[in-house]
């Protein structure tokens, strides 16, 4: 096991009714900027109910709206320019992942003294936030507890994850009820997206990491169990607080603190959202089980039989049989179970042309990875996913 | 899923050579009071490599040694007077859970105007404490990364666990290798300990805390594995790293929250330890089977099943064989693998004098707990262990 440093300081507040601990936000100051995305919240009733509570706790609200599901740095621009301009004091995302990870880059940028996307390609440079706080709607990236933030500049098919300390929320209200209304294509590519952020934390070679090994086995367990309740009975209450709580430990420290490891599946999904703006969550599906393959060799069935053994039952004694098993079981899960595209054609990338340009990016984040991969591994699982 | 509130604010420094974060210490004020047990920190060199750090940070070390391994109310008062008399701005434990409890009850007895006492029998007194440090030796209670602490007073034989939010350490080191001379003995304690607060949260009626449940398994096929291996090779790393780690989560929130778990086996043995002085992790090893027993039933058999099917790996299709087979393997692990006591006898409670007072005094404990124990259940299960 690897020396690390463990720290989630985020306040989670999770169940029904939660969203009443917004009235803590008056604790931090009376100007927040509220960030989210479509009008989603507006139909379902959690806008004005958190407008309410944080209007009777004295805090007037400012708007960010429009957060794009790949959020894009002139939206977070325009976030900084609302902080400026209204002397905000603190910042609450109402929505997803992507509307969390825009929060944190606003509050990071009210604080810093150049262009916010500095702080996108120079994480070093994020020194301080206003404090950020989340409403979660939607489970998938952890963002409501973690310290990264993904971010977009699509006029130059620039797509980047960044971090800082001070991006971890300060508090978050988990409430299942609110992913009821999560469409069936949604739940799916937020299932695909915690069960990747779990299996790049997995998938590292220091095998001396057994409890953060078996613990992510039980995030993976979860998920596969309830993910196809949820879409099957998107009101199950169960099915939506495990899937909530599980996506939130998946990247909060939990499974990753102690193995080191490095991210790939994500560098390579990045590109295809770059460049062609799709689902985070189906590109993930769809590159994964190519990744799956590419990556098995005598240096790694074990971990991958380890897999199939303890997140898919198989009982077989041969690591290879089981580990190609395990492969196909997660592409089956993915495709069948969850409904999910199965190749990039699917998603709408239907020729190579771009497969050099965004393996060269991705390659810089896949040197130090499970398997290390090179520009030409990379193009090699694009086209294998194509 | 019940409701909760998830937070966990300590910092951890874990692995080897993380004592250097004591510096820390220096933001926090420039006298702290030291909290150790016996020679031991004195012997193994961390004594003086932790005040040679403080030194150079500029932090000057007031010292409470003797702490006891049911630690003392009398110990407590002596620190808080400590505290007064030299303006100590933050207590440092260097020990085991013993130490830490200690150390967070001085810490918030120094900030109440009252006798310590009243801390550790009306949890909701505590309000405020200094802040909280320590560098863990002992991998068992958890109490580095939690709310809780147990104190004695075994003048009228009373031992009770007290909680604040206020008495979560700010910051812990869990350097395994500080760990490697912990004799077998108490390593075999420790893992008992764990385990049994895992299983307090592990078997809770509630089935819809299923990632808790997976979790839970995770933490206790950790500890099954590694126990035995620190036994064997106190030196091997990753042992004593993992059922450190291991230990830590079992107590966090992680297992519990959402669980709504009410312990009663931890309540069964603390009468134990009051009226006998007895090591609590045996305790513990030696309830925790007859205990099991005496639950398991029609209405708790699937539960059990769970257990033996996914902690120990049994394949049988009935599930009160299961269950029972659970059982079984869990009473050999303790006694035979770990070679812990099997019955009160062999830790020198001889006869049942004082079974029906301690009973009594243990029901109030376990009024809501997975199975709700009677003082007549407790006096059957103590009988059964005798």
């Amino acid at each position: 096991m690897y020396n690390f440093t463990f720290h989630v300081p985020t306040t989670i507040h999770f169940g029904k009714g939660q969203i009443s601990h917004l009235t803590e936000l008056a604790d931090y100051g009376s100007r927040a900027l509220l960030c989210y995305g479509g009008g989603s919240i507006k139909r379902n009733g959690i806008y004005d109910q958190a407008l309410s509570i944080l209007k009777d706790a004295g805090v007037q609200v400012f708007e960010l709206s429009g957060v794009e599901p790949n959020p894009r740095i002139q939206t977070v621009r325009r976030g900084v320019e609302l902080c400026h301009q209204n002397d905000i004091q603190m910042v609450l995302a109402i929505g997803g992942g992507s509307t969390i990870d825009c929060a944190k880059v606003v509050a990071a940028g009210a604080k810093y003294d150049g262009d916010a996307w500095d702080l996108v390609i120079k994480p070093e440079l994020i020194k301080d936030a206003l404090p950020i706080f989340s409403v979660l709607t939607l489970s998938a990236t952890g963002s409501e507890m973690d310290a990264f933030a993904v971010i977009s500049d699509m006029t130059k098919n620039e797509k980047w994850g960044t971090a800082g300390e001070c991006l971890k929320p300060t508090m978050s209200v988990l409430d299942p009820t609110y992913t009821f209304s999560v469409p069936a294509r949604q739940t799916a590519a937020g299932t695909a997206d915690m069960m990747s952020h779990t299996f790049e934390n997995y998938f590292s070679m220091d095998d001396g990491a057994y409890v953060q090994k078996r613990m992510a086995e039980a995030l993976l367990k979860t998920m596969i169990h309830y993910g196809p309740i949820a879409l099957a009975h998107p009101d199950d209450y169960d099915a939506r607080a495990n899937l909530m709580w599980a996506a939130s430990h998946a990247i909060n420290g939990m499974v990753g603190d102690g193995c080191s490891p490095a991210w790939c599946v994500h560098p390579m999904e990045h590109e295809l959202s770059a460049f062609y703006d799709i689902t985070h969550g189906e590109g993930l599906a769809i590159l994964t089980p190519a990744w799956m393959e590419h990556v098995l060799s005598a240096d790694t069935v074990a971990l991958f039989a380890a897999y199939g053994r303890n997140v898919w039952g198989l009982t077989g004694t041969e690591d290879e049989a089981v580990a190609r098993e395990a492969i196909v079981r997660t592409r089956e899960f993915f495709t069948q179970t969850m409904h999910m595209p199965a190749t990039l054609r699917e998603v709408g990338i239907t020729d190579e042309k771009n497969f050099e340009v965004m393996a060269k990016k991705a390659a810089d984040g896949c040197k130090g990875s499970f398997v290390p991969l090179s520009k030409d591994d990379i193009v090699e699982i694009y086209r294998a996913a194509l």
